[in-house]
């Protein structure tokens, strides 16, 4: 049973895998169709207005796409499943903590997100469709591992033992994996992905697993490519991005000292983005609530960045000569004949083209002056579009600034110096891309691996690691990742990686939860109804020589007691034990506990029955239950006297979700929950470093 | 003071990669010159001999070479430092999980695997200068982590915060990670290294510095290269094994099957492999004692080696017409005029560039025959020679053994397919190569990135990957992996991922030491330091309510106890307290505290002064100490009911070394060290599986 249980384990990873791979494709195909559409009909019209005149009406057919697009997505994610919008990956980030953001991995979610990112990507909005990618990966994962869609009320009753918070987590995490190495052909990238957002404890057949899946789900995308490239069955496509080939690209050591300098400026206009990224969000919770208002928000912005394209292409002029006409997606706009505009193919091929364009174009194909706009306006777009009401990935657009802005350093430095030899563009657009998208999302060896993966070389590595060292250095002076930042603006009690530095003098006694409710191991029918609907906890101390009744409060002590800890009970199974009517005092006891199996608690997960929904007549409800055989006796306390980061580490290492405090009596003094232990941070004002409470919604 | 602290984590990982890049290179540089010197000495007589019929002479020379290097690496083993035998992974494994072997990380350690391992790959035997590199990192990061080498009597002070078992295993990941980033260029290879063998809870800010001591450490080596080579700052030299470029070398889907009947193979063989060197390593713990005995077992190896390649070189004939005599490792030996002898270069190259050579050298080179006997020959020669008394690694011997299979079943597929234009031989030795090292260490993801960095090849992952998954599926049916089997020979108390499958059953109360030694809140002088020779524990429970000298039994009672619970005591702080006086009765208590620092507890570790020579007056012995204000009171605790499932994740997780053991009314009965916990393995007899109790040595 062991043996198949594991088996079945790694059934569903493949299938993950295959799945994740599998949407990847379709949304990497539907956006390219789509925008082929889109340039099709666009360039038609440029090359007839070239000579008639008219360059008006490509523009305004250009807008028409563009708005119609971004409008179907921007209704579907506002009316349909608000959950949808944006990249996913706080949200994923949430769940591998051990916090569950509603709707976060329902089918209706995956829908959205796919229909919506193509809409977003195919309308021209500042947008990568990798992000989405990630959390569509989640959500198969988590369809996946159950075996069943409560949405779609579908059962296949199969891989029934794996529902329950953990295993459906482990999968997750593969499913994010899965999702990281579709999207950016780094299988190792994606493992690292998981276990730097959200896995706690490195266990090795977990993160095995989770490496086969990220391994499938590139492979599948690799099939999937070489069909639709005709050369069925070749596995050579490594991934959708993919940053070209950086192989005779070198570096001398002093370069080394240019690149920290570019990655404390990647810190910096990080930084700045998240900071201007974060008060947009504040005012958007304030003021653009509606859905229509968000709706219009959406097209807004879509025009804004369709304005902005055809504006620097009017006005940039940076025109090449047509050599051969081999790419379909050069237009000559406002060039001479025989010449195309360089600028505009910033803004026509795909974003992942663009990237790679920026990376290994030949030097001369931009000026500088057209790329300092270009990074400037996309900068602020991409800033204004993350968080509006439309799947979208912030990967992409922080490359491509980051991409031109080195790109930009690169040529002054080859204009500065006599022998310009050693100025190599690509390596400075590498370097500047890794440390614009390391000062917005703040991450770390997980980034690096994913570049490194991209680019498909290891030397590269170093200076790609430093930028971005530097940049979360810089950056973190300042403000957090722009995911967390997202994070903690819905409240959400995440815990972070380390205690606070402050906690020593905080312990148990001070955060814990307090007065608790509790059970007697044999308890009545009609209290545990009264507090399962007056207390929201999931998670109760079972204790002996406890009166709940007796309202005086106790008298000479420090702090008061509920009773010998004996155990503890999860609110799903006190729910449990009522429907089946396991009580002390029904006649049928003894049968109904003999057909009782494991299965029946999981059965309804993760949507328990709420206490509401049970119905006990008002003569069971002066029953009693026996508590004793199902609480959990291995029950996880601690003493009152414990410190604040010995609790945080218990949390963290284990993924506990609550944990009884006892006195030096063994009697429970209160709870400490995850939330009590997120309540907690550290500002500083005026030099003055102090632990403050914060609040938590969710 | 916080952030002076993390600034000097970063310094010391980044000294911790240049110091292990250096020591890689020293010991590349060291083999690739010596055997050089062998190799023209051989080639300039075989040159003499192919006319004036002397070849005997050159074996002789060649003979007296090897012999007379493995004498002078099995001397200095076997005399100066035992435990730079092997690989040393084992012995990181040890350390990374908690349990430190005796001279590990000594600097005698170090100087004598360097030296040691140099002798041995240049003196010819079956071992590779992976795993040594691996250990050299690990002895260099725990001597510069602590800034001071006690066997030099060297104490730079800096870093002396740094201390602590923790503190010290998380830099000795670093150094290991290094090792790994040097040997393989496998800077991420080596993070997952460390992580997969012995790292328990993901800390990121952890992970991100031993990545950076890996990308350290393979520049640091690349600079030394470029150096070597004549190209100096020009950093492209990814590592020391390369595997070549795979960048032509695609696969077929259907492929992927052959790949896992390769892994199958490759798990067998490998299980074969361990059950043989098991064998021998009993028969070497029981019969090869002596030191002298052990030298005599290395040299007659090494006469074995070089006459199996001898004879090999003389009976394959394996001969290639001499194109441009390009590459200076080519030798005649018995071929004709003009060619030379394909079959020597697998012996006269370094091991390294023979793997290389098997992966890429055109088809044709090695007849199957020829490569059947030097598989075999290898298989039985890497086998005997590991465990030796001299330094060796075991990754190039099994890429070797795996390379030449692999290359056979290539050959015969092209032989038995009619269109056989879609093998490649490269791509069936690669298979073969990890499928043999799989199958002999059974790591996993680890593994599979380190051959992923080393061959540059995202899409070759796959079949990497499932043939290494299919070798150790195949092998872990019938033993566990070569270090696991070393390292529970030696019988040490390791602790597995997971705990064991027939566990539940298992309580706190059926696995703790007991009766256990406790002490009171105030204790006398002379009862610690009867308890402190008498027992071994490194933790003791501090108690109230507790009679030691009631020597009636407690009656009525299921399991004796021993006073409530309050804290606990370490036996390094009981000797440091004992030793700074601080007895309740000494006038100067309230100064001598005072004066008291952290760094009082630290300054001795790790070796702390045995009990015996702390000197205590007889009057002192009176005496009493207060152990409150020092002892640990968020010790974590667990109830007696609590199962082994929940201990042993507990431990795992939070790294712990002892945890007390409980009642319902807080009182002590009993303690789990690592050692209770390791004590269980489960055997499987007649289909019988049970769990029984293990003998622990160390």
């Amino acid at each position: 049973a062991l043996h198949w249980r594991e088996v079945r384990r790694w059934i569903i990873c493949f299938l993950i895998g295959v799945l994740t791979g599998l949407t990847a494709g379709i949304i990497d195909l539907g956006v390219e169709k789509v925008s082929g559409l889109k340039f099709e009909s666009v360039k038609d019209l440029v090359d007839k207005c070239v000579t008639g005149n008219c360059m008006y009406y490509p523009l305004l057919v250009w807008l028409a796409f563009n708005m119609g697009l971004v409008l179907v997505g921007s209704i579907l994610t506002a009316y349909v499943e608000p959950v949808a919008a944006g990249s996913g990956i706080p949200q994923i980030k949430c769940y591998l903590n051990g916090v569950i953001v509603p709707h976060v991995v329902r089918i209706k979610t995956l829908i959205t997100k796919v229909v919506g990112v193509v809409c977003a990507v195919a309308g021209g909005l500042a947008v990568g469709k990798e992000g989405p990618m990630i959390h569509s990966g989640a959500v198969i994962a988590a369809g996946v591992s159950q075996g069943r869609s409560t949405s779609l009320k579908l059962d296949f009753s199969i891989f029934k033992d794996f529902r329950s918070d953990r295993e459906k987590r482990d999968f997750v995490s593969a499913g994010a994996a899965a999702g990281v190495a579709a999207a950016f052909g780094a299988p190792v990238g994606g493992v690292l992905f998981s276990l730097e957002e959200g896995a706690s404890f490195w266990n090795q057949a977990l993160v095995w697993r989770i490496f086969f899946s990220s391994m499938v789900s590139t492979m599948t995308l690799n099939i999937v490519q070489s069909y639709i490239k005709n050369h069925p069955w070749e596995l050579s496509y490594a991934g959708l991005i993919n940053f070209g080939t950086f192989g005779n690209v070198n570096y001398q050591f002093m370069e080394l000292f240019l690149v920290i300098v570019m990655g404390a400026i990647g810190g910096l206009l990080g930084a700045l983005f998240n900071h201007i990224n974060f008060k947009l969000t504040i005012f958007r919770m304030r003021f653009i609530q509606r859905r229509w208002q968000r709706v219009i928000e959406v097209i807004m912005v879509a025009a804004y960045t369709a304005a902005f394209a055809y504006i620097l292409i009017f006005f940039s002029q940076d025109c090449l000569p047509l050599v051969e006409n081999r790419e379909p997606m050069l237009m000559q706009y406002f060039c001479k004949d025989g010449e195309f505009s360089s600028s505009a193919r910033l803004f026509f091929d795909t974003p992942e083209a663009t990237v790679k364009n920026l990376f290994h174009s030949n030097p001369g194909t931009y000026r500088p002056l057209t790329l300092f706009i270009f990074a400037a306006g996309y900068f602020f777009l991409a800033c204004w579009t993350y968080g509006l009401s439309v799947p979208s990935g912030l990967f992409i657009p922080s490359l491509l600034v980051g991409a031109a802005w080195g790109r930009i350093v690169g040529i002054v430095l080859s204009m500065a110096s006599e022998n310009s030899g050693w100025v190599n563009l690509s390596f400075y657009s590498l370097v500047g891309a890794s440390a614009m998208l390391g000062g917005i999302v703040r991450m770390t060896i997980s980034l690096t691996v994913i570049i490194m993966e991209a680019t498909s070389n290891v030397p590269l590595g170093l200076p790609v690691m430093i930028s971005l060292i530097v940049a979360k250095w810089v950056g973190d002076q300042f403000n957090e990742g722009i995911y967390d930042i997202h994070i903690h603006v819905q409240g959400v009690p995440m815990l972070g990686w380390e205690p606070l530095p402050l906690s020593a003098n905080l312990s148990a006694k001070s955060v814990m939860s307090h007065p608790v409710s509790v059970f007697r191991t044999v308890e009545t029918v009609e209290r545990i109804i009264r507090v399962l609907k007056e207390e929201k906890h999931n998670g109760f101390p079972v204790v002996m020589d406890y009166d709940p009744d007796s309202s005086t409060p106790q008298e000479n002590v420090e702090v008061e007691t509920f009773g010998t800890f004996r155990g503890l009970i999860l609110r799903s199974q006190l729910i449990m034990m009522l429907k089946k009517k396991l009580f002390v005092e029904n006649p049928n006891l003894q049968k109904i506990l003999k057909d009782l199996k494991m299965e029946n608690f999981n059965d309804l997960y993760p949507r328990y029955l709420p206490i509401q929904r049970v119905s006990i007549s008002p003569e069971e409800a002066n029953f009693t239950v026996n508590l004793e055989a199902f609480m959990n006796q291995s029950q996880h306390v601690v003493l009152e006297s414990a410190s604040y980061s010995s609790i945080f580490s218990k949390f963290r290492s284990l993924g506990l979700r609550h944990v009884v405090v006892i006195n030096f009596q063994n009697q429970v003094v209160g709870i400490v929950t995850r939330k009590d232990l997120a309540r907690y941070t550290v500002e500083s004002h005026n030099g003055q470093i102090s632990i403050v409470e914060k609040m938590i919604i969710l």
